[in-house]
Parts: structure tokens; C-alpha cells; sequence
């Protein structure tokens, strides 16, 4: 019987409680839950021999074999996990920052203690992606780990495709609905899909990035006109997390941004507040991972799941993972097509002013879009480029967005067609 | 270092023997290649100190610590299993019928001698389902687990909506394509997909299921226009297997057929070739994985994935999965909306007699739906039936085929709306 202590008991903590306390799981038994100001946290349905504590220092002294982290942000987190190890307990988490930050030196820590230190909730909760990566897909050779590993921003972004509503009207449904924090930045701006993508480099290309090194751009740029014009290109658009394992074998391209996807692709068909992680293989190609990704029924399930495969190896079992390499360094740019979209206080020669830009810059337009039933004092219109640097469309668009008849800031987006899936 | 033997080298086994002699893998050796007539399959990029065969016995008395099954059917290969097994040897197979017809048998074998028994590969090559459905949802309690588990219906399917082919062109393309067998039986009539649902009943329900007690319902039936007509309704036509968990937790309602499933499900998404699982689990909802689901790569990977969790747990150690107890019953019979589509040779009076037969067995009509532009000699309409139990529509539909203004036999396909995703 492995006993089980939880700290942190808010909505996964309690959901995690509620699984272990209905469902029959011979091998389980809650024996701890610690939170600040435990008084106000008790509920009477969790068994009466459970210790509540407010004082993790009882939980690191206690005979509990696990510690469960659902406290969330890098400190004090971090630094109780290691007290856990080094206590000799196994430690099961949720925490994307920590794992994201310092994960590779709390495995060696747990490799040298010879106990679990597992995280498939801190990933898209609900979704078994960490494991799938790890043992469902140890036969390949991974080389491209991406998704949709936002709920915010993909309820958001399907809300403008679908229904056409601006960016701060999506925005404000998301957080009427609980999906959206107070301050969304880290949903919105890509820094919390960054720490989800630097695990899934460590666990799926097994290289350890930098995460402050993943470039970011924000959805919030994204207006719905762009849905209409995705739409022609026969693509929507994503908050894309990708990482990809150069030639080299050394260095990653990673970023987190929006980017036009095809219709028919994987990461196009997550709708709502879903997620999905797409991986490919050298050998059998393309699968991909879907599900909730957030909540609490669902982060408890990936919770448990861990514990379950804790209490199948014995409490003093190890996983055994490998380390993984530092990558060489991140690559920020890359090459695709690029769509760039323009709302100008429209007169003659826009149009070529922008092409000569391109052309000096090397870059050959592929296509311009222009919708018909717009005012010609806020006049929307695309430009598609043939695939090109990141960089050089960035310069471009730079110089580009000198002149003075944008009516709001040009925006640009890769557009992903690569990743069309295998049928 | 595990010793691998592959009994069967053909394209899956020489896909295997790819990946263990190209990828650096610190765990796996390749020993041993058995298959008739061993000569023809000798190739020269295996190491020299792989020994060919042609003789089981031979695999079974040497020092391999795994043997890998890659013959097919039912005969010999369980017998062979069955002997690895009691040599001490673990297995692991991509044999969806044996698993399906005697796993729990062999799975408990595989216990009492604590040697793995692992079969990712017998169910949607390429995609970690089993290990998801096993490990990664242990945390969960599942209900339901279905999926498009034949990639050959698929391919048909999918081209009928998009490119208005007739069923036998379709088929005629799948088997050009190399997707389908010359006797396309086992993949249109659904025994391949039902197989494989025992298995994700087994390992997803933990609920073992006569396989044979499954229904079958054929794809040949399923006409272009049903397509046309599904779209009307925010529905496509998917192979759905399905088993599901009944309230009393005692038997599983079971199929294979085709059904009408909505253009936003999980099973609606995949397109082509492809395979998805989607399990819904009590605590954490719907989630799904998917991907290439055959093929020789991606079929070689889940081999070689199994290989490698064998290796990591130690060729001594053993799984230690319990044992599934037996369903009490599968249950044929379900209520859901139904599809009803007719060719007649129209005259006056048609849908009233329709209309009677469906009322006088209690039978509520949703509507009646017919495209314009059709021929009065061989006129296609669609009825809708609201909520009903699946037996009744059959026996109203057999009392309605006894009509005589029938131009081709009337067809019935459920609306499977339940399954719609969690967004």
C-alpha cells in the first residue's frame, strides 16, 4: 500500500482526493493533505485517519511514500520537491515552471535516490502525452514535439474563427468561463505553452532547452479578419507550440506563436479550450495525443495515473531515466510561407510600396488577398510570401511598418503547412 | 541487454529489425530471425551474428530473452506464444486475433512464470493506445472506449464524402493503394476492427468479451448519397467500434458498424488511412489518440516500444497486470436517434406506409429529408427516427423491405450524437 500525502489542496488536490477515495485502487491510501490555512480546506469525506497539516515539514518527516506538489510556481515548490526526494519519498507533481526550469537536475537527484519523480499533469491534464512520448513511442526516434497547449488561447481563437467576435470579446468569454486568469498574459503572450514545450523537448527529443530562450508571440495581435483569410488559404490559426530537432542533432527550433495551420491537420481540428500534442518519428510518423489538457477531473487523472505506475514498480523502484543532453542552443528562426496581413488608409502604390520591400529583401509574394465590402479608410489586405527566413519577413515587415498608411501595426504569421498529417 | 528473437519476417518484422540495427539503443539486441523458408528473406544489413531460422524450435531452445510474433492468425501462433512463455521467455506480439481470442489465457500464463506479455502493436500500430489506455489513464476509470479501428473503411469512407465515389471504386482504390486485401472480407464486414475492440475492452473496460459475441454490421451498404445526406445533419460516416461499460458494470454494449457521427467528434476527425482511439473515463472525460494505425514503421514502433519497456523493467520483472474478469454478457441492442435512407420507385403513398410501420412499433419520425434532382424511377429519401432501441428499428425496417416499391435494399445507421466531445 503506498501511502499518498497531498500538498496543495485546491481544485486538482481535491479532485486527486476524490479519485482516491471513490474508485477502488487496492494499491493506493491517502495518509497526508497540507495546505496554508488547512483549517478552512477540510472536507469530511476524505477518511478520518488522515493527517491535515498547514507545516510540509510534517509531510518530509512523515512515513508517507509519496508526495504529491499541487502548490504550483517555482518557489517554494521546487525546493520541496528536493526536500522530498533527498527525505527518500517519490514525488508526483503538476507543476509545468518547475519541471520546465529545473527538471533535469530534480530527475538526477531522483535517479541517484532511486525514487519516481513523474509529471504527466504538468502537460495537458487528462491527456497521457508524457508517458506516450516516453514508453508508448520509446520504439521512434522522435524529431517534432508541437501542439495546442493552451486552452485559453485556443478557445479564444476558435471563438473568433467560429462566431467572429474580437479578440477582447473572446478574451472576456474565456474568463467568464473560468478558463482565462485575472492576468492572462502567460496564456495569451505563450509563456505558459513554453514551459509545457520545453518538457515535452526534454521527455520527447530528449534535450533539456532554455526556456527563456523559446521566442514568443502573442495571439493577441490576431483579429478576426484573419479567420476569413485563413480560411481562403485553407488553414485557421493556432497558438502553435513546436519544437524540432535540427539536422545536427544539437540544436532545436522552438517557438511558441500564431501561426496558420491547414484545415485538415492535426492541430487544426482541437477546438474549444481542448489541447492536442502532435509528435513525428523518424519511423512511424505522425500520431497525435488529444484531450481536455486542463481541470480538475482531468489533471487529477494524469495525477493518479502517476501514482498508479508508482505503486505497479514498488515505492522503491526507479524509473531509471536517462539524462538528457543540454540542446546546443535554440534556433529562434526558420523558414516557411509567411502570411502578412495590412489595415492601410487605402491610396495608389501601397500595394507596390510593400512588394518592393519584399523584393529587396529577397522575398518573392506569393499571392495578395484582398476581401471585397471594406471602407477604404481602414482597408484590410493580405500578402502571402513564398517560404523564406523568419528573419528576413521580421526586417521586411519592420521597414514595411515605417509607412505611413498602416491604420493599425502590419502582422505576420508562418504558415505551417508542413505539418499536414500522413493521410 | 535483452536478446530479441522475430518469429515472422515480413514487413513489419524486417521494419522492426530496421529500427533495432539503425537506432542506438543501448537495451536491445537482436539475436535471432525465424521464418519458413528462411533463405529467401536474408538480408545483409543485420549483423552477422544474427542467427536465420526456420525453425520455432530452435527460437525456443536458444539463450532469446524476448520473442517477437510477427506470423498472424490464430494458428500456430498461439501455441508458439504459449511455448515462449512456458521456455521462460517474454513476448510480444502484434497478433490482434490471439490477443483478442485467448490474451486474458495467455496474460495469466505470462503472470505465473512473471514474464511480460505486451501487444501495443495489435491494436492502431504506431499509436501508444494500449499503454494510454493501461498506464496513462490508470488515474481514471473508463466507460467507454471506441475508435476507427480500420484504416481500409476509412479510406473508403472518407473518399465517398469527398470525392462521391461508389463504394466498390473506393474499395478498388484501397486495394491499388496496398490498404486493402485481395479478400477485403475481414476489413469491410468489420472482424479486424472487432478484435481489436475485445483488446480495448480487456485493457480499457477491464472487461473481457466473447468476440464473436460482438454484431457486426457491414460498410457495404453505405451509398455516396448517405454522405450528402449526413452533411445535412452535421454528420459524417464513420466504422465505429464501440464497448462500453453498462451501469451495472457487469456487461458492455458492443459494435461494429457504421454510424452517423457528428462532423466535430473525435471519430469524424480522422481522415484517410488513419486510426483513433477515443476513450471517455469517469473522472477525466474524453480523450483520444491517433495516427497511422498500420503500416510497417509504425506498426515497427510499437513493437520495438514494448521491446524497450521490457527492458527497462528487466527481463525478470513482470507487469503483474490483474486479471480481467468476463463481461456477464455483451449486449447487442442500444437507443440512440437513427438514419433511415430509402431508393424507391416513387408513387403516391410511400412515406405514409413508411411513416405506419415506424408508429405502429412506437417509433417517433424526426423528419424526412429528401435531396431535389433525383429520378422518380430510383428516388433516394432519408427518415430520421428520434431516441429508439436499435432492435425495434430493425424489425420495423424488415417489415418495411417487405414493400415492393424498394429499388434497393433500405438502409439504417445510428446517429452515435453522444459521443461529440467535451468542448
Amino acid at each position: 500500500m503506498l501511502k499518498v500525502a497531498l500538498v496543495g489542496f485546491g481544485t486538482v488536490g481535491q479532485s486527486v482526493a476524490r479519485i482516491l477515495c471513490t474508485r477502488t485502487s487496492a494499491g493506493l491510501a491517502l495518509t497526508h493533505i497540507a495546505n496554508r490555512r488547512v483549517e478552512r480546506k477540510r472536507v469530511d469525506w476524505v477518511p478520518a485517519d488522515v493527517v491535515w497539516t498547514d507545516d510540509f515539514e510534517r509531510v518530509v518527516s512523515s512515513d508517507a511514500d509519496v508526495v504529491v506538489e499541487l502548490i504550483g510556481g517555482v518557489d517554494p515548490a521546487a525546493g520541496w520537491i528536493r526536500r522530498a526526494l533527498e527525505a527518500g519519498k517519490s514525488v508526483v507533481t503538476a507543476n509545468k515552471q518547475v519541471i520546465a526550469q529545473c527538471g533535469d537536475g530534480l530527475l538526477a537527484l531522483a535517479g541517484e535516490r532511486r525514487r519516481h519523480l513523474l509529471f504527466e499533469a504538468a502537460v495537458a491534464g487528462g491527456i497521457p502525452a508524457i508517458r506516450g512520448l516516453r514508453e508508448g513511442l520509446a520504439g521512434d526516434r522522435l524529431v517534432r514535439v508541437e501542439g495546442v497547449l493552451n486552452g485559453t488561447c485556443n478557445y479564444i481563437l476558435t471563438r473568433m474563427a467560429d462566431a467572429q467576435v474580437s479578440f477582447s470579446a473572446g478574451l472576456a468569454e474565456a474568463q467568464k468561463l473560468g478558463y482565462a486568469e485575472a492576468d492572462p498574459s502567460a496564456d495569451l503572450d505563450g509563456a505558459d505553452a513554453r514551459a509545457k514545450l520545453a518538457i515535452l523537448s526534454l521527455v520527447g527529443l530528449r534535450r533539456r532547452i532554455d526556456v527563456e530562450a523559446v521566442p514568443l508571440a502573442s495571439i493577441r495581435a490576431i483579429d478576426p479578419i484573419d479567420f476569413a483569410y485563413a480560411r481562403r488559404l485553407g488553414c485557421t490559426i493556432r497558438q502553435v507550440a513546436r519544437a524540432e530537432l535540427l539536422a545536427d542533432e544539437r540544436r532545436v527550433l522552438a517557438f511558441v506563436r500564431p501561426a496558420l495551420v491547414p484545415l485538415s491537420s492535426n492541430l487544426a481540428r482541437i477546438e474549444g479550450n481542448q489541447n492536442v500534442v502532435v509528435v513525428e518519428g523518424a519511423f512511424g510518423g505522425e500520431a497525435s495525443f488529444s484531450g481536455a489538457g486542463a481541470g480538475g477531473g482531468p489533471t487529477a487523472v494524469s495525477v493518479v495515473s502517476d501514482l498508479e505506475a508508482i505503486a505497479r514498480a514498488g515505492a522503491d523502484g526507479h524509473a531509471g531515466w536517462p539524462a538528457a543532453p543540454a540542446a546546443d542552443g535554440v534556433e529562434r528562426e526558420f523558414e516557411a510561407p509567411h502570411y502578412a496581413r495590412f489595415i492601410v488608409a487605402d491610396r495608389p502604390g501601397i500595394i507596390a510600396s510593400v512588394a518592393e520591400v519584399f523584393s529587396r529583401h529577397g522575398v518573392n509574394v506569393d499571392a495578395v488577398l484582398q476581401e471585397p465590402g471594406w471602407s477604404k479608410a481602414e482597408l484590410p489586405f493580405v500578402v502571402t510570401l513564398e517560404r523564406c527566413s523568419s528573419a528576413v519577413v521580421n526586417e521586411a515587415l519592420a521597414e514595411i511598418g515605417s509607412f505611413d498608411f498602416h491604420v493599425r501595426r502590419p502582422v505576420w504569421v508562418p504558415i505551417l503547412a508542413s505539418e499536414g498529417g500522413r493521410s
